[in-house]
């Protein structure tokens, strides 16, 4: 049998930088571990605009259905910022996602005991902190057509439309449920339903859902209040379910929780393909951060940890992404810290290829 | 000349309780500084509906854009969760700040020194924050059609249109840096420019009004970095200016930084009446708090600053406002504190009418 297959897409900005700290971890496994797989590359965002007009070429977008996994690093930059919409880097990756089909987003916010300090919360209300987020990726205000802007009278007006099925709505409810049963048993589902429509649907759904796990406790929220809730007591959550833009916010949001973006791993999965692998994307929650490119000062941690989440949820490899995590969670004890990390006195920063020296090492 | 005229719209749960409050405060300000006010009470919400069947009369809603201003308690509760969409008390607010035309949404987001131990943030995050949060609060996926759920195929879809006109717009972002203009000159826009067109359109006319305002520093950043931002680093903001649905998350992520709900006002203003003053309705970010109603345990701060605001807002008495919001700062750095205010040991809270005795006392 042929090794699985890794498409990596490192993208723009720091992308490319955290990126060959994970080459070098890939192939640590496939040395030591007997986890080989074929790596091929190629571009997404500006990187593909620059060279081929489109954030995502169709040879790209083919190659990324065909991979047993797609590792992506980051999209955009201030040199794409007048591009017009249609081709702006962003659009490659939400191509990829809506290509793909990729309708689960799955994003831990998980407060690291050494980092506990930074959070900008008190560390009682951080410490220990071990949710998930699971956002529906490939459907909502995102997608919805009609959209645009158009002329009405004497002036335009700018449209998106918020648009979701009764199956959309329960394939990322189901994906929800079955996480919880492997953690927690806690789902808190989070939309607008004493405004919006689509929220009263989404929460009819869920509850339909949740009929089928007896064992899981299903809760709803405004999502208003469960971003206040977010700040407040982030620990009383286990798995919260919600669509894709409130997913975009609330993630954020939880994400500040944790002490530093440059932490955080994310999976976009989807259905099983024919090998019974789940279509999926592994990458940052960390944006493609210009004011610190070509500096060496990126964290490579998030992407590290997107490509754990890759060998649990794609490669069946669950204990040697524990091992994984648990050698970043070991280096970060050792006080090993990146720029983005600081704060204590007299520490000084490592760089991007130190920390996966670092890592490495604790492997 | 007859005196200004209150609506005063107490609504369900706490509403009534904290608004009785607010109405010995009126009374105060017409015994001992002249400051006399019509004052007529109408149903808002469940207790609307309990009466006539709709969560606001049409005689109530005629009532409201008659008056000075009015000012609400807050709507819902449990009783209610099995209405009917169309009738359930959320729509009786929606149908106010609809057809008054409120487009301005002013939500300020200030931590009081006495408080800022009550943060979930650290407190050198917090202490001395003050940034101002403009909401639009009349358009976007609040209002926009087509809504509903529909039938599709074999199955039923949700739709909600997010939908922003220039005008629309424009008179938000022109409200936001006025303000700016007697704050600290800074306005930030957040919307999804990079996802959606109906943010590429806001940015644009946000930065097409900057312009007649150049002592004003305008900048732009996407809804999700903004809630990832107001937890990292709120103090960077003076005033925020965003759509109806991102105003509603923000703020309500915006407010957790202050330590307590309880404290948080709100003004919504639309354009002037024929006697110069906006059209205005003023009301506590906080809800109905169904958990502690009828047990005394209401923090009516919110709705007294609420008070202040109208007095600023729409009577033209900023320095009666300041001697209403100094003597709630006083009472706080006294250590007066409802229950929801609690932490320090040793602290016995008061409750609702004994906070009212403080502030009276103060005044
Ligand atoms: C880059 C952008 C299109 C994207 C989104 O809005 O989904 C990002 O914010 C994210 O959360 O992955
Ligand atoms: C009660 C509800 C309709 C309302 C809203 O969503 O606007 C509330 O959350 C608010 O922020 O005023």
């Amino acid at each position: 049998m042929s090794n699985p297959s890794l498409l990596i897409l490192p993208g723009d900005g720091i992308g490319p930088e955290v990126m060959a700290q994970v080459r070098r971890i890939i192939t640590w496994y496939g040395d030591k571990r007997g986890l080989a797989f074929d790596v091929s590359e190629d571009l997404v965002g500006g990187a593909a605009y620059d060279k081929h007009g489109v954030p995502l070429a169709d040879e790209t977008m083919a190659k990324a259905q065909e991979a047993d996994a797609v590792l992506l690093g980051a999209v955009g930059g201030p040199a794409y910022d007048d591009l017009d919409f249609s081709v702006k880097p962003e659009r490659g990756l939400l191509r990829l996602r809506k290509e793909m089909d990729l309708f689960s987003n799955l994003r831990p916010a998980q407060c690291f005991d050494a980092l506990a300090d930074f959070s900008s919360l008190k560390k009682d209300i951080v410490a220990g902190l071990d949710i998930m987020i699971v956002r529906e990726l490939t459907s909502g205000v995102y997608f919805g057509e009609p959209r645009g802007i158009f002329e009405e009278g004497n002036e335009r007006v700018g449209i998106n439309t918020q648009r979701y099925t009764e199956s959309e709505i329960e394939r990322a409810a189901r994906s929800a449920f079955e996480l919880a049963m492997r953690r927690g048993k806690k789902v808190c589902s989070m939309e607008k339903a004493n405004v919006m429509e689509s929220g009263i649907l989404w929460r009819e759904v869920a509850t339909r859902v949740g009929k089928e796990y007896p064992e899981v406790e299903l809760s709803h929220m405004y999502a208003d209040n469960g971003a206040m809730q977010l700040v407040r007591a982030p620990k009383q959550f286990d798995v919260i379910l919600t669509d894709n833009l409130f997913g975009d916010i609330l993630s954020d949001c939880a994400a500040m929780l944790t002490g530093s973006l440059g932490m955080l791993p994310s999976a976009s999965l989807g259905a099983p393909m024919a090998n019974g692998r789940p279509k999926a994307l592994y990458e940052p929650v960390h944006g493609s951060a210009p004011d610190i490119t070509g500096q060496g000062k990126a964290n490579p941690i998030a992407c590290i940890l997107s490509f754990a989440m890759a060998l649990r949820y794609s490669f069946d490899q669950g204990s040697e992404a524990d091992r994984l995590e648990t050698a970043v969670e070991q280096v970060l004890a050792d006080g090993v810290r990146t720029a983005d990390l600081l704060g204590e006195e007299g520490v000084t920063p490592v760089s991007t290829s130190e920390m996966g020296d670092a890592i490495l090492a604790a492997l």
